[in-house]
């Protein structure tokens, strides 16, 4: 039921059949080589996945093996094969309050899209400025799940969370500095959101938000 | 579209319409009186609601205005009225890893019947026997949405989101003590899990877990 | 330009003359017989005065010696004399969040109150339901500085600083469980607000915040 | 209300008119490219702004839109127009306790200066020689608001507050190492002032400090 | 050189002779029988020693055994004998900046005099009204060694270093609240004080300031 | 291969079978009469087992059972049966730095003994007094495995570890006051000893310190 | 006993014949000269050693004075003489969870075998697909015994040591990010693993993990 | 009594006669040019100083303008005159844990030695092979005071505290790796060191263990 890639790694093959969604690379503390390695298996099988986190040169890695996969530099997200698959379920609304949030919002945006859902973007509807986030109401009401990504005081959550029947999930950013920075004050804030119905995943983890939004808006 | 109790209190009463959830009271650090007013108010409209973290005073004030609620003391939880609605939409199972789990497992499970999931619960199926949670495979891929539950280590939500494709609500408890009291460690460790596919709430909140919980699985 | 009660406390005589608002008495980690000694010198010079942190047995032994104050339980103030100044200067106005910041919100209302000021209170506007506290805008414009009290998610007082021109003081209460309990997650918050215009006092310094507040109204 | 830059900002332009402060533009976490862009905007609506955490290359990035504009490299600042407002209000007075919390001080001089206060500076007058500080107590006193940066001990804030009857915001700034480096040490320091009178801000965030000083000092 | 005390001490019995000093009974986490039994000890030998964080069941046990023995309810300290020494070496002088902090400075003194140091008492001149410490400076200039004890800010040693030419010990308190309570905040302030010449001891850890002040004045 | 107790608790029966020792029974959290009715299987069974953390109603509870199980209130342990299997694999030293570490101290000793190994206590031997721990050399290197319990400066275990070839379990105590209490500072100590050989289990476990050494000290 | 190096270092002489197993260099925080000084000693003895976190600089400074030894870039270990010890007592099985927790794995394997053990490697079995852990568990039954290493939720160690009745030392790395990075997460649950049986050792501590190993494992 | 260079200094011109000894200038977040500036006003003075955190830009500045100063590129240490003080009072011995310790060790003995103290330096005698401490106890007991320098487990200074009846001061490193990196865990070991006599400097903080030390051996 798992597979080895020389003696350093050991798909989960059976993953997509046990869970229903296919694995992912996390390139991160991976070498170009590994990555290119595991990169090759996909090659041989045609079989879906994303790389995360990938580096410059773990992008030329995948690329070289995978040359038709898609490639977001901002987000370090690729996917392969580059079209997703035929949106399914309920629609998957992403959500972030400053423009230095976008790379984990697109990061959760790629992945939700690539495991099969109808997404969309709404960026840079911080709080601070409330008239932002209400100008979007119809939106955020007409989703079936909504990810929020926000760094600093991380209140965007908690707020959109008020405003709709829809389950949030909230992904923290390390966005701030000072007090709190590397994304522990959003993290917080997000956790003691006033208003029920926020789940909250790891700072900047984008694919962890986009696979969970996935899971709760399948058909 | 917002309602005064005394000078204390403002209930948000378009909430239902509003989110499609009733509101529910939070206890700690309301004076018995304070609730007590409060049930009144609902006493009046007959509007469903959940008292949380109610200790003995405190429910004992409610069931002087709502003497019919029900009543889990361990939970800390009263309901009004007493009888949930019908259950509607995707099932939500609760799980946990220990029997001191229980009390926060059991809010959860609470406040998803009374807001109109149907639920069951699996006690004491920890990672330390492992075969414990084989065992339970069968229930955990038939449910619509998982809670888990897990003090001390917290590696119970990580490890049953690698076995299925539903989402996972985890909540963290205060349940172990030293290094990562006070549900630190399983906060951590449910944030950092391996398998995607789970939502955090913050530690012991029962409440939230059973609230997200019933708008995942929501008709 | 100091003076000695017993051999414990040197009051900062000058105080009043060098800074333009009298001393306060912190009761806590006093007994009830230091701060009754210090209550008797303000008896003797008539001067005025705040007692803060006082418990029961802290109030007793104020009231034995100074009958006439004002006492607040709740807030566990006390005032000598009962009667405030005559107001001058712009107004204060207190938020808070929840019923539960009230004693926070109220210690800084009476200290803000007895510095000279006008003040009113509105309790209950967290951001959980968004319309509440958009029902006062009105009063929230005409304010001369706003103090904030919030705890669990913090996020009260920058969505107030991104409604208004005037500053806000925001004060963290220990209220909440779990990740940031004790106030640590609204400090955060406040510390990483995305409006500007937030001067955060310590969790839980409703006098600290009254008095910042009054010193931004003075005439 | 609000208006797009390109897909990744949306201008809060009713800010001015609502807070009545112009926005500004946290550089920080923005491409070079985003932050000329938002410039572009600027150039063409004449707007005054502040562009803030500006590197040398953002700064070269609004200079080639805005070359009439302010550039203080030590305090990565930029200030569209360079010609501040003719200056209303009470006075702004910024001190700082050592040589390295300078470019923190003149963010917040700049910050004042440009929403329109009268504003002037006193550097290294920490607590370790108290002699500096004693010296310069007239000035302070005259001040109409006193912002203090300050690192290591992060003490001045408290002990200028004991000496005047204005209104003190106090900087943290990340001067420091060791134990409670980062800023952390004179944090707790400030929000623990044993004088009141003082509102804190985040660490190093000049721009919010000045931003409430002017505020507070508003006509 | 040790000798053993029932199967739960071991005396390190020639401490006296190598360190020049005599042992002292640290007896929090001690049954009083156990306490009452290492004061047999010392009833037997008539060695000095120091009873030290004893609680009143502590203080009977001791002078049950010793009842000539000296004791201070407030520092939780008892002396055997109860005379101390004749002073020799310099001079220890003791500051604490408010009334809270006097049972940590006391059981400083007790410590300092018991080990054979002539000492004084300065008591609540914080630094929030600065003069009450330039008051006493000639105080402070003629000691031969300083120990401070501060809680909240605990910005008095950095203050005092900076006046004098003696060495500064200094004793967090646990004194104040919210953010850094327990110590925490004093403790950072105390280890980053600008003025050089502060040797820090554990929080509220009265005895090892008094025991290393007396070192350092020792003849 | 799992078996319920009520609906509270699933005793992991094969555990004696897959691991090779008996299940142990965490009180702590547990009402007294769920920990009876687990005492009741045992009784039926005759299976040995712990009972760790018992407060006196968990005792009374557990010898309601089985009055014949032996009970050390101090270490808060009851075994059942109260006769320990016949010593067999090399033995275990308890070394304890205080007198207040014997509580935890006793519980690993109990857990080892009961688990089958044959097992020796040396009390107060902390490095404050190194002559102390000098003296016994003899002892530590006849042992086959170590375990050392300490809290405050948590230093015995590195000094012991540099001091033998055996194995050294390290268990911290929450011993101490300050910075560092709840035993941080010896847990941080024992995860940075010099000395290689000392594996860390968690702060006051001494069922935990126990269980591991019996494992290593196995046949 | 000890022998000077230049006057910078000591070396721990009777240390092999004490505690049996040779010294190691440890090489952060070393000059190259002062590791190649170092390794003159070693290759003028001909004793064996091993050099842990050795850069490349470090690692050119050993091989430039003893060009035979072992090197592991990835694991950054030099091994002196190359060819380990024949294997005596019982087998060493290192686990890995990810293939980034591969240089901390092969830094225990490489100690374990250099100090004279039986070593194999396991990697990526993390608990995410709980059947890769569970398809090797004939080769966890046959271990004298484990040393497991994982980051992010640091689940494994827990599990395994619930499979099996050999102890298992526990060895965090820093791989992971977010909240509980740096290796806190998996630190904290190593601590709080819920089977008995894990001993950890410091985050990335690879060197202390295989030494440990391989006393528990000596004949 | 306190003179400006240009507009961001103001040296504490009194100090040497206040305190009895010259101010020092840290370089840390000074630029060369500013470091150069004040270089150039001791050049006019003749007053003797160092310059601490010195980089080697730093360096260069001082150099340039005091060519004749000493410099220890290792301690990042200069001193003007080169020639230190003859020497007065007690010996100051500066005791080293290990060989990575040795730059703070050396800060230290410099400022003690440029303070007019007899100075001398023991290297690499951590407590993991204790025989090296206890081979200098003749030196130990012949100085008037200690500094102790020790990262990671950070339990020399207690041991040393020990065995003699100089006071000692600790001096935290930053030595280390994992939990408590960065010097915390030295630091709380210091801090809970079972041996009084330990006064604890901040992380790295050499300069103020040299100045302190000196102090206490003034004669």
């Amino acid at each position: 039921m798992s597979e080895n890639v020389g003696d350093f790694a050991r798909l989960d093959t059976d993953r997509a059949q046990r869970r229903g969604y296919p694995e992912a690379v996390f390139c991160e503390g991976k070498t170009p080589d590994q990555v290119a390695a595991i990169a090759q298996r996909f090659a041989e099988t045609g079989d879906a996945t994303l790389f995360t986190r990938a580096s410059a040169s773990h992008a030329a890695a995948v690329l070289s093996v995978l040359p038709s996969a898609f490639h977001d530099p901002l987000a370090r997200v690729l996917a392969y094969p580059a079209e997703p698959p035929a949106p399914a379920g309920k629609s998957v609304l992403v959500v972030c309050a400053g423009t230095s949030d976008l790379p984990v919002a697109r990061e959760a945006l790629h992945t939700a899209r690539h495991l099969g859902r109808d997404t969309s973007l709404i960026a840079d509807v911080g709080v601070a400025g409330l008239q932002r986030i209400l100008d979007v109401q119809d939106q955020l009401r007409a989703a079936g799940v909504i990810i929020v990504a926000a760094g600093m005081d991380g209140a965007l959550p908690g707020v959109v969370a008020g405003l709709v029947s829809a389950p949030v999930v909230a992904v923290p950013t390390s966005v701030g500095y000072g007090a709190g920075a590397g994304g522990i004050a959003p993290l917080l804030t997000m956790l003691n959101a006033c208003a029920p119905g926020v789940g909250v995943v790891n700072i900047d983890n984008g694919y962890g938000a986009g696979h969970l939004a996935a899971q709760i808006a399948a058909p």
